[in-house]
């Protein structure tokens, strides 16, 4: 099947994503519940927790990895594929995000948002600039908006604040893309959309990591065959709470059987 | 020496208030930035991580065990007195708050704010009606306040705002005491009192326990004798950030030396 972590339930944006698109193929998720968030933690703390990650999805039987966390994607992709690559395709949220966004942007002026460790790690700019060295990025780390989402104060007036305070200086950057470098922010998609103008193209790095996903799929039929398809979704969090469980649902827009992954943490 | 642990750097406010009332101990503080926040964890997990920060500041010569955060002082104190009190004292922070809470307490109206699991566990208002069953005890979840002090956003406009909604049912309910029951929340603790009305009396926990400290001290001189007095404070974190360095020196307002605890998480 494929297999899915993320640091904790943001991931589920790009399972909600790839159900939509690719529904007959059997998931697997893995949300460290027990140790989100990876935004605010170190390199090296991140590159143990993705390892552990893809070996407890690996153990479970996937056949693609992707990493649904941008700040793992971010941290821990070079080395994840070093190690598994071999073995496994590993997927991640950022690039397929960049391609999509130089695809359809028109002036090149590129917003980013993410958490602090996504934004410090400048994978975004590095991987715009490698592309078209022309463009012009301008990135804002927005720390709150994970637990924003994770306590389900999307419609909130005070999250619209705390929005239209972090989009302010893109705002003033005239920019016509925004790339949603957090896989907790489509959530917020309509609300960053008002906050930062109609004008601005939004990237959900969600759809486009689905986007490649089934490219992968189509263009390698032995990796298309070793997957299930049976239409079935599993949900593993290494800590399970009723909030993580509500918010979980929230996202998906069913209900569903979080289990626990048994001591990954 | 008197060895102190939290989920982060919120505990740090108990260090600040032992540092400013017994100043002449020698301190070891571990914050398990790692795996914070517990707030949002199950109790499974936070016994698990109480243990294995206990131990670490044994190994490093804790004669005094204090629990600066009131989600493992809520979930583990009993399981880490019935593991450690023969060879060590156990303190922790809510039954020191709850005791000065009623001594001052005129109505016994007494609010209490909050992460969710230390507000899930009810131990606030467990504590106060058996020591005064008369006590009419409200409690409201708080779980964005962490994140806000964290960023150190303590005094934006956001924050105020989300204090203000936090705080409206307990102003409906006419509280004479205010319990901050999370270690972050003095650091807020202006603003609370601002939103909640000048005739609420707020009850810090950092200070209540540093009280008893200082009376077990008093009463137990072999104690007394081992610990050391040389004015010196080591702080260690599982998982060292630029952002954690900052709040950690903005809530002791010194500079300080954080040192990585190599690999407890």
């Amino acid at each position: 099947m494929i297999g899915i972590f993320d640091s904790g339930i943001g991931g589920l944006t790009v399972v909600k994503s790839i159900i939509d698109h690719l529904p007959e193929y059997d998931i697997t998720y893995f949300g460290d519940t027990a140790r989100t968030p990876y935004g605010t933690k170190s390199c090296n703390t991140i590159l143990k927790y993705a390892s552990e990650n893809t070996q407890f999805l690996l153990d479970h039987g996937a056949k693609i990895i992707v990493i649904a966390c941008n700040t793992a994607s971010s941290i821990a992709t070079k080395y994840l594929r070093q190690k598994y690559n071999n073995i496994i395709p590993v997927f991640e949220v950022i690039s397929p995000a960049v391609k999509l966004c130089l695809k359809t942007s028109t002036k090149n002026r590129i917003g980013v948002i993410g958490t602090r460790a996504t934004i410090n790690s400048n994978i975004y700019e590095k991987k715009i600039v490698e592309k078209q060295p022309s463009a012009k990025v301008f990135s804002v780390p927005c720390p709150l908006l994970v637990p924003l989402v994770e306590e389900g104060w999307e419609k909130k007036p005070e999250t619209k604040m705390i929005l239209k305070k972090y989009l302010h200086p893109l705002k003033t950057k005239q920019i016509d893309s925004l790339i949603l470098g957090c896989t907790h922010y489509p959530v917020l998609k309509q609300i960053i959309q008002e906050k930062i103008g109609k004008r601005v193209k939004i990237i959900d790095s969600s759809i486009a990591v689905t986007k490649e996903i089934s490219e992968y799929i189509c263009q390698n039929p032995h990796i298309c065959k070793s997957l299930g398809k049976n239409n079935k979704s599993h949900f593993f969090v290494s800590d399970i709470t009723d909030q993580f469980k509500k918010t979980a649902e929230s996202i998906l827009k069913k209900n569903i059987d979080l289990k626990s992954s048994g001591g990954t943490s």
